[in-house]
Formats: C-alpha cells, sequence, structure tokens
C-alpha cells in the first residue's frame, strides 16, 4: 500500500480505494480544518448538514464508479455553488444562485465535494489578493505577504493542503499569479475549455475559469472532467481533434522553448527572483529542452492595451446596472478602475482590437517558432503593506507577464520553481498557442518531477508521475544507429515529425555494421549475422505513425526500414541495409557504435 | 482546337495557348471595350501607355508560364492599384497609392492586367449600387435596374464580358448580392483567406476581398492566386491543413444542405423570386443533396446585430479623421448612417459582441449538421427609381439572407439560379463554416453545369469544368513483388489504406529473387545484384502518405522498405529484403514472376 498523500486528489483517491479513510470523517475534518484556517481563505462555508448530504450521494458508490469520488475542494467565490452566496468579493453585490457553475457540477457528478466559497480580489479585479472587504488572504509562507490574486482563497486553501484542488479565473493572471506565490500548480487553459457558465465575468471575451493542484497529473484529470463541452457558454470551444495530449514523461525532451532576452525580463529589484529564474533555465535546459531568446517587446505591448484600452469596459459591462445604481459599493480601487470605462467609445473598442491583432500576428510569429515561450509567473513578491500603500502600480507589475495571456488567446500553466532568500516561492510560466494544454501540462510535469519540491506550504512529499496515460496519438517506435542519431546531421527528420527520444541502447549481438560508401552526410548500414555479428549501439525514438511514411520515403536506397532485433529482444522498426552495399563499404563493427566510428575518423 | 471563349479565364489561357489571340491586340481592345462602357461600371480605366507597360510585362512569356497571362481584370475602387487613384467612391476621399493592394499585386505577377478601377457604393457602404456621386451601376440585364452593391462595377463588368474577372469586397454582402443580380459566381470566401493589405476598411474585422467570375474552376484558380498569405494583414488567416479541396465532379452528391423553412423565407413580395428558389432547391435535390428544413431565426437575429448594433462604429473608425473634418463630404445617406457610430460605448460595443457570440453558438450548431446552408442571395431586386424613393429600407430587404454572413465567421458563395419573369436574374447562396471554400465551390460548379445557363449577360454558353484537379492527399507510389500483388492473400493491406495500382512493370534486371522460408502467407525476398541479376515482375501502387508508416510497421523481418530500381529507371519505395534470410530461401529469379512461382508450386 502506498504513503498516505491526502493533498492531491490521486492520493485521496487511492486512500478511499485502499479502504484508509471514509468520506463523512474524512469530510468532516477538513471541513472542520477549514473552519479553522488562519489565511483568510473563506468567505463561506457548507454547514455541517450541507456537508452530509453529499455525504449521503457517495454512499453506495466507490472510488471505482466515481473518478472524483469524495475529493474536497474549494470555489472562488465568482463562481456560482447553489448552497452558498455568490459575492464576487463584494457583499452589496451578493446573491444566492439557484444552481450551480457548469465547471462545478461536472465536478460534483464526478464526486468531488465543495468546501465552500473562497476570497477574492473584488469583481476578480486585481493579481494581489488585498482588494476584498474581507481583508487580504495571506500567504501561505509568511503571513506579512501578499496571496496573489484575484483566486487568492483557492490558491492557497489548495497550498495548506485545506482541500485537494480548487477552482480560480483568471483575466489578465488571477490563476496564475497565486499558484506563484504559493508553490503550487496553477493551470489556465485555453479560452473556451471550461465553461464560465454560472461565473460573474470580469471581461467577458477574456475570462477562463482555472484549475489550481499540487501535480500535473491532478490538473491532467480535473481538465478532462471539467472541461465538458457546454453549449449554454458561448464563449467555450469543443476541444479540436489536434489538441496535445498530455504525456509527461516525454514533456520537455526535445523541446524548443522561447525565453524573454534579457533586458526585457523584469524582477522589479528582486535578484532572487532573478536568480531563481535563471537557475529554471538551467533546469529546463537539462531535462532537455533548448531554450533560445526571443523578441518579447510584441507580449508586452498587447498587454498595455489590457488595461490603458476598452477591455476595461467589459468589467463595466458585468455589472452595469449595480455599479450605475451606487458606484460606491465597490472597493475604491475597483471603482476607480471600473469608472475608467466611462467615456470609452465603440471607436476607441474597435481600434483597440485592430491594435491587439496586429500584435496578436507578431506574437504568433514568434510562438510559432517553439513548442512553448518560458517566463517567471510574476517578477517580484510584496507584502500586504507594501500593496497597501501603492496598490495600483504594483498590482501592474506583478501583471507584467501574465497581462497578455487572455488577450491573444494562448495556454498557460505556472508551476513551482524554488524559494527566494525570503523563503518565499516563486514560480515560472510556460505558455503556447490555444489547445496546447497537454503538452504545457507535459512540460510542467516533468520540470516538477525535476525540482522535487514538497507540495505547496506542507510537508507532503511530491509524488511521482502516474504512469504514462496512453497516447492519443499512434506512435511506433523507431530505431536509429547513423546519420539520424540526436545531435547528427539527420537527426531533424526526426525532431520535425515530432519524433522524440525513448532510450539509448544496443542491437542484440547479431549484427555487423559497415561505413557506406558515400557521402556527406555519413551513413552506416546495419546487416544481421547470426554467426558473426556484435551488438551496435542505437538509439530508440518514438514518431507518430503518421509520419512514418514521408520519413521513408525520404531513405535513399541502399538503405530502408524493417525490422531490427535489440538487445533485450524486441524487434523494433529500424534502418536496415541491402546486402549489395557491403562491397563498397567499409566494416565498422568493431567501433560498436557509430558515435565512436565517426570520433575516430575526426581524429 | 476549342472554340474561343474569351469571357473566362480559363477560355482566355486557352486562346493565348493555341496563339489565337495576342495580350497587345487582345488587351488594348478589351481597354477600348471598357472605355465604352454603357453601365457607368468603371471610375478610371489605364492609359494606352499604362497599358503597354503590362503588356510589355508579359513580353518573353507565355501562358505556360504565367497562370493569368494576359487575362484583363477590373478592381473596385476602395482596393489600391499603383496605377490609379483609390475613391473609395467618394471624390473628396481620393488618394493615389504608392503601391497595389496585396490580392492586387499577387494577380498581376500571375500575369493578370488589370483594366482599371470600378464604381461602388461609397465607402461600400450599401448593397444597392446607387449610392455614388459618379451614378448608379446599371444592371447588365436592364438598365432600369440596381446593379445590387458594392461591388456594383466589379460585378457588372465581368456579367458584360469586359473583364475575365473582378475583385469586389464584402462586409454585409457586397460581393454577393450584385452576382446574384447580373447571373455570375460571387465568391466571398472565409475572412482572412485574401488579405485585405491596401484596402479602404468598411468593418476591418469583417472586411473581405471577393472575387467575381464565370465559373467555379476560374474561382478556385483565382482563388489559389490571390490566396497567398500575408504576414500584414491582422486579420489574415492561413489556409489551415483542415480546409476543403474543390472537387467540383462530386459537388452535390451525397451532401446535406439546410434550407430555412417557408415562414422564415422573404422575396418582399417578388414570386417570381419564390418560385425560382422552390426550383433550385428541386436542382439541389436532382443532383444528389438532401434538403432538410432548418430554424433560420438565430442567423437573422445575428444579422439584426449589423446595423443595429455597434459595428458602424468600425466604418467611422475607417474613415474618421476625413469624416470628423467635414462629413457632408459623404453622400447623404452615407453621413447619416456612418454618423450613427457617435453616441455608441465601448460597452454597448462589448454587450453587442456577447449577444453576436451567443448567436454563433446557435448558428454554429444548426450548420454543423449540415454540409451547407442553402438560401436566396437576395429575395427580390428593385428598380433604380425604387431604391432612390426608399434607399435605406430596401437596402436593407437585399441583405436579408447576406448580413449575417460575416459577423458568423461563414464562407459563402453566389451562383446564378435562373431568371425571373421580369428577365432579371435570381440566384441563391451557399454557405458553411469558415474553411469549407473548396466544398462550397464544388457544390456551386456542379449546380452551374445542372443548370447551363449562358455567362453573365453575354450570349457565352456555359463551359465544362475542367478535369477534376489532382488529389491534394500526398500519394507515395510502393512497389510490391509478392504477397501484396493483387488478389495475393496480403493485397488487402494495400486497399485497406486505400490504395490504388498505378501500373504492372519490372525491376531492372539487377535483382535476384528467393521465396523466403516460413509462411504462410508465403512471401519473396528481392536482393539486388548487378552481376547476376534479372528484371523481377512488379506491382506500382500509389498509397496515401500518412499510411505508409502503419503498412510498413506490419512488415516482419527480414523484409522492410527501402528503394528498388524499376525498368525505366526510377527508384521507388519498395519491399526490400535483408541477405540474412537468404540461407534458408530458395532463389526463384528465374521465374521472374512470384505469381508464376506460386502456379508452378501449386501444380
Amino acid at each position: 500500500m502506498s504513503e498516505l498523500n491526502l493533498a492531491t486528489v490521486s492520493g485521496v483517491l487511492a486512500a478511499y480505494a485502499e479502504g484508509k479513510i471514509k468520506p463523512a470523517t474524512f469530510l468532516q475534518q477538513k471541513l472542520d480544518d477549514a473552519r479553522a484556517d488562519n489565511n483568510n481563505c473563506w468567505l463561506s462555508l457548507l454547514s455541517d448538514e450541507q456537508l452530509s448530504a453529499y455525504v449521503a450521494a457517495l454512499e453506495d458508490k466507490s472510488a471505482a464508479d466515481l473518478p472524483l469520488y469524495g475529493v474536497p475542494f474549494a470555489i472562488k467565490d465568482n463562481i456560482d455553488l447553489a448552497d452558498l452566496p455568490t459575492t464576487a468579493g463584494c457583499k452589496e453585490y451578493s446573491y444566492q444562485p439557484t444552481e450551480s457553475a457548469f465547471v462545478v457540477a461536472q465536478l460534483i457528478a464526478a464526486g468531488a465535494v465543495p468546501l465552500g466559497k473562497t476570497n477574492l480580489d473584488q469583481f476578480a479585479t486585481g493579481l494581489v489578493g488585498t482588494r476584498s472587504p474581507w481583508g487580504a488572504v495571506s500567504n501561505s509562507f509568511d503571513a506579512s505577504y501578499i496571496s496573489g490574486g484575484s483566486s487568492s482563497g483557492s490558491a492557497v486553501s489548495v497550498a495548506t493542503g485545506q482541500v485537494c484542488f480548487s477552482l480560480g479565473t483568471d483575466t489578465a493572471g488571477s490563476g496564475r499569479v497565486p499558484a506563484a506565490f504559493n508553490n503550487i500548480v496553477g493551470m489556465k487553459a485555453s479560452k473556451g475549455r471550461l465553461s464560465c457558465s454560472g461565473v460573474v465575468p470580469a471581461c467577458k471575451s477574456l475570462d477562463c475559469v482555472t484549475l489550481f493542484a499540487h501535480t500535473t497529473d491532478d490538473i491532467e484529470r480535473l481538465l478532462a472532467i471539467a472541461g465538458a463541452y457546454d453549449g449554454n457558454d458561448c464563449y467555450a470551444r469543443p476541444l479540436p481533434s489536434t489538441s496535445e495530449s498530455y504525456l509527461p514523461q516525454q514533456g520537455l525532451a526535445g523541446k524548443t522553448l522561447g525565453v524573454p532576452k534579457a533586458s526585457q525580463l523584469a524582477f522589479f529589484g528582486n535578484e532572487s527572483a532573478s536568480e531563481l529564474f535563471a537557475e529554471s533555465l538551467q533546469q529546463l535546459s537539462q531535462q532537455g529542452a533548448t531554450l533560445v531568446e526571443i523578441d518579447f517587446e510584441p507580449f508586452l505591448q498587447a498587454a498595455k492595451l489590457l488595461y490603458e484600452g476598452p477591455w476595461v469596459a467589459e468589467r463595466y459591462a458585468a455589472i452595469q446596472s449595480f455599479f450605475e445604481a451606487d458606484s460606491s459599493r465597490c472597493l475604491p480601487v475597483i471603482e476607480t478602475i471600473i469608472g475608467g470605462a466611462q467615456g470609452k467609445t465603440a471607436v476607441d473598442a474597435f481600434n483597440a482590437m485592430y491594435k491587439l491583432q496586429a500584435y496578436k500576428v507578431q506574437c504568433d510569429a514568434i510562438l510559432a517558432k517553439f513548442d512553448a515561450i518560458v517566463t517567471p509567473t510574476a517578477g517580484t513578491i510584496y507584502t500586504i503593506d507594501e500593496v497597501n500603500a501603492d496598490p495600483i502600480t504594483l498590482n501592474s507589475n506583478i501583471g507584467y507577464y501574465t497581462n497578455f495571456m487572455n488577450l491573444l488567446d494562448y495556454a498557460a500553466v505556472a508551476v513551482p520553481a524554488g524559494f527566494q532568500t525570503t523563503g518565499l516561492p516563486f514560480g515560472i510560466t510556460l505558455f503556447a498557442d490555444a489547445w496546447q494544454d497537454g503538452a504545457l501540462l507535459s512540460m510542467a510535469g516533468q520540470l516538477q518531477q525535476a525540482y522535487g519540491f514538497n507540495l505547496g506550504a506542507t510537508e507532503m512529499a511530491l509524488p511521482p508521475l502516474a504512469e504514462q496515460a496512453e497516447a492519443t496519438a499512434e506512435m511506433v517506435e523507431l530505431v536509429v544507429c547513423g546519420a539520424h542519431l540526436q545531435g547528427l546531421p539527420l537527426n531533424h527528420q526526426l525532431l520535425d515529425r515530432g519524433a522524440t527520444l525513448l532510450e539509448q541502447t544496443a542491437t542484440s549481438a547479431n549484427y555487423r555494421f559497415y561505413a557506406l560508401a558515400g557521402g556527406p552526410p555519413f551513413r552506416p548500414g546495419l546487416i544481421r549475422d547470426e554467426a558473426n555479428g556484435a551488438a551496435i549501439a542505437v538509439e530508440v525514438w518514438q514518431m507518430p505513425l503518421a509520419h512514418l511514411g514521408s520519413f521513408l520515403a525520404g531513405i535513399p536506397q541502399p538503405l530502408g526500414l524493417g525490422k531490427v532485433e535489440l538487445a533485450d529482444g524486441r524487434w523494433c522498426v529500424s534502418f536496415i541495409c541491402e546486402s549489395y552495399a557491403i562491397e563498397s563499404a567499409t566494416e565498422i563493427t568493431h567501433f560498436g557504435c557509430w558515435r565512436r566510428y565517426l570520433e575516430k575518423q575526426a581524429n
């Protein structure tokens, strides 16, 4: 039996499956713990009676029936839960929903149990977690520091282990910044992946419901359940067939990542964060990614449109009648921001959209060269006192790397990347085009394993990644022994076809090896000879089956693809060689390895 | 030699190729004819000197070099041509562009020759063709009737045979209505397919450059050339890999088409148009399409947003400084419409976008059930006098079936569908989701053949469709010599992958042939031996490249796929065999053919 890890979704499900916990007692304990929360996470919690109804619904069910059986979670208080009022962080705005938001309903139907509604920056307007009439949510590592926002309570309730996961929202960074500040994973999936039905809009055309959890495995599981298509959300989009799968075991190998050039990075005086970002790049590189500097300016320019441009009119439109009736019921900072929409014309709106579209073309062209772009999630963190003293500027600093994301229709995952000298967490964000959610999560998953930090602010160790789920694209293993080896001249033919390196191994001891005539590129031939053969070093790559044909079509005689026996007895698709070419070739079997032969030739 | 048909692109190209016309004389004649135009099509035409420069550029070239060699065309006067001023239908707004619009440049580079700039509804605002300071363009069938607009001159110059094709624009129907009113094909391809760089915007987020021509074959050719991706148009979109190809021979068979239910059709009292629409449905049905009634209401609701909503602010934004300096320089009707943008706020704009998005979800869900939806292009047509008496309402009636298209991001083709009792043409529109351009053109092409009307207002007969273009799926030739031969046990592996037999031939005389040990299935091996080889009978199959990989993955050792030399010297992908297997094999080279060997074994 595995060690108990009740901070994660997978851990709780395993504990149920192994009979170590029961919903009634476990969930009551979690609810009691939440009531004792001292980070100001919660705006409302279920009553014992309300919890009992959820527990009763799990009777006669088990972890085998329900994919989120008895998993406790938290809901940002701009997302409807039928049991509790929705405040959006404003008492006067508060209403009692008659039904739960679409995503909440999906999660509950899958067995998850909401404990309550979490604190937030009012109307989800802010990245700090201090803009609440109920007071700031404190950071899970140091109560004098901000939690980040606007999904402040949702992030901290996960980081402190009060729940296994939570729902946030993200319009400009609200689902990523608090993840970074509390050492957890925050996923802003593609716009439209998670329904916004039953969510108080911030900027309706940009809003995303987001997920906080401790592991990418958990996020993947939750996305699959919460991500059911909702025809009632006018911005919902069905998952396209070309969307990327989650394959964390091979998340970073062979990937190329863009990194803003040094002069375009901003840490606002935080040297420790700067060092941690540099270390994260090293870590990504060690995990097999290639890093390339990019011009980050178009992304920064797009970001400026969010608050300088007309999108603030969406925040106004979202609460128009409430705001116009008496805007002083908003916090002063919120009143100022949302009031800024007055005077913006439809002509302003369209002109700003043209500008955005022009930046998007530039940004897309940059992004197209990479598997993802990596940035800090936030360049620094502030104390609650610092933010109170200068709420607008410091909030804006925190959004430096996040504000452009929703405007440009990208997907992003925020993942932990170490601890500053103050002990506060630091995080990085990987982002890519919409529908690259799975690929981004895969990269984040591998990075998280490489770092191996404890979970959130708990003492829990990071669990290993689950066994690889079956890939959706049909893949084929392909053995290479010559110019296609990693780093050699024809390796790009593999990379271009989305192939990834699985292992370095050798053939069975039944092959002779020849340097063929001709070239460059210089190429070897592998000839099976059970009597006089040896083991030859090879690499096993994995390639989408659909691309194998075009790879084959480009292979010149006397080479071809057939089956070769590996050291462990498997027969895999591999380069083979016709025997007639041996006449003009040089036997190099004794090198046992094409690289060693090349080295010798070079000397 | 074919009959001369100088109204179409393909006809003119054929005439050049057959030496029946020369650019200098043919194009001078066309320019002279255009100068004698009596439909008020042209706002400006090339001088003889300007034409000479185009003719000179064609010297040393031929129809074999340039896909639009010497084909005359017209350009709506809101699209830049470096030779002539751009007026957008307003003298005071006029400017002299320094370079041609992106699409114009593509066409000219392909050999097409612009004769001049065409009349239009001012600032492309209108569907009537009467809103021009230069006067109305008259219908090509009856001068008392409107031509339709806003691309009035472009449509009529094609319909009257003055040019082979023309460029229009379309924001709400301007590229479709005048096609219907003049018995030609009008293609509003997917937004972003044709660049809008160098085009005076109407509603920049909705504008499309469009094509008028007589046949779908011509449109397909023009789309391929004019549709080069333009990174400088912020709304340009690269053609996705999933876009549909043009296959007119199979355009309608097996297709399911949605049709608005009778109560939602509007013919504005025109019974003849109503009858022609019913006949067109019969015709579509006879051609193999299945027709199903749909609820058209969400499309009509979306359409209302265009002029009632904030999109008019885009028209304002397009000419803001000109309009604000002195709006009386616009025609009164245009001044009224564009002035309507004043007072629309950014909040109005976003609220309308949410409404549109909600309609789009409903419309998309309806459209998803069909290959296309079919409607009249316009429910009726009016005389110039009628429109002058009631310019706004009648214009609005004409846009009943067209106004929603660009808002909803659909592609549409307008195609002729008969003649009203007045003698005026009637047309229908087929529309579908973005990037269904090819499929829509295919349907329109088959319908046009079924009707077989003369071209536009000319006496020219409709030419037959060109031979089917080659399928776009990438194919690979695959040589087989054993159990995969036609009729043999493994042949189904080829058929299952969509492979087709191309030829029966033989290898070069450089191969030895062996019956391998093992089986069934029994299999041969082909071993290259230039000294002692023979020619071995093979079949060449053609297989989609995407399936070659799965075919390869199923091939057992000692066989594989490499390259084999054929009798004619080509090297093709083929079965090859590793030499180690020969030890246990039986040489059958003297049979020269696997089938002959099998026959002998059977006896």
